[in-house]
């Protein structure tokens, strides 16, 4: 394999603990806070690919509204700005992964940058919530090409922004469909597997897997 | 609206039932019919949408196979061929719902077609089980043009091969999600609401929305 010159994370999932905003869910809408929080990502993530296939982009500010707006409708929850405001704003401070610092620290000296489904103003909230500001060379949106991952021109735009080439970057993502679309695309991808999900039968395997972030620097 | 001068149907939970897979899944893995059946609705569907943004488009047989070793690992059952094959065979002899035959002959007389992801011997073996051979004028797949729903190439397929301007073709889908591509590009758009399910939030509506095909003529 090419030698690594730069790190790119996915934000949702890998650095950042989506499952955070379950807690939030629960407080609105008591006893329905798992469900809620799973309908509602799922939903979140397929209509950025329904979109993307449709060509219809709205930026991931508007699709997570849209998604939750489903996702209480489906579950015949009230879903007025009262419930829906104080939900939406758990995406702005969504907590770091305990590991995800320190694993960021173990790098330095290689440029890292984020490249992520969310607005840049979406990421730049959980950026400066974690302490991380001045942490990445690049905060890379999905919205600067109007389209989601795992499209090509999503993992294009950090090889550009990075000036880095595809094989030179390690990718890392905790979601295994988002692995299979970096490495697709010709990166070098390290699925952090956090769960205990199987790897996507997509045809494509990630070149390495490992269960925390600390475990970056050890290949 | 311009008059109708074809009916385009969706396949998979539109004209057939696909929850019938539900009671094989049952019989092979007693306890998990319902949570398998569902599970692999999802990850196949998820894949298809996947593989059409990679660019990495496999049939839908493939990803239908692909999707149920998924959902079986997720759920630590056997997936050897065994208890794979069975399954999979379910898919060539789903049911029409009980007004499916009903509603096509309440249209008889304008040319009625059949757009879907499935493979065309998939979408012959249960055109022939439902004893609707002769049925449609056409019997269209996805795999015609290699990739998936809701991408615009796949309505304009339909379009193409009816010789029909969009328009004029009024398309039936119980999937919300496809009514909303069908939509997008032009057609008139049926959501058939065989369920509870809210209607997706990707800011475009069906023209119509219906229980039962059998509402087709009325309007």
């Amino acid at each position: 394999m090419a030698q690594i010159k730069a790190y790119v994370f996915d934000a949702y999932g890998t650095l950042f603990d989506v499952h955070s905003v379950q807690y939030r869910c629960e407080e609105v809408f008591p006893g329905h806070g798992i469900q809620l929080t799973t309908l509602w990502r799922n939903k979140q993530l397929q209509y950025t690919w329904l979109r993307s296939l449709m060509g219809r982009y709205e930026d991931f500010w508007t699709i997570t509204r849209d998604a939750l707006e489903y996702a209480c409708q489906t579950l015949g929850l009230d879903h007025r700005p009262e419930q829906i405001d104080p939900l939406m704003e758990a995406y702005l401070t969504l907590s770091p992964f305990p590991d995800s610092a320190e694993a960021l620290d173990s790098l330095v000296g290689t440029p890292c940058a984020i490249l992520s489904n969310g607005t840049p103003a979406m990421l730049r909230s959980v950026v400066k919530n974690a302490g991380w500001e001045g942490r990445f060379q690049h905060i890379l949106s999905v919205d600067a090409v109007k389209v989601y991952k795992p499209h090509p021109s999503v993992y294009q735009l950090a090889a550009s922004e990075l000036g880095v080439k595809a094989q030179e970057i390690m990718f890392v993502s905790s979601n295994g469909w988002d692995a299979a679309g970096a490495k697709t695309f010709g990166f070098q991808v390290c699925w952090l597997h956090r769960t205990t999900e199987p790897v996507e039968v997509l045809g494509i395997q990630p070149d390495r897997i490992i269960k925390t972030p600390l475990h970056l620097k050890e290949a």
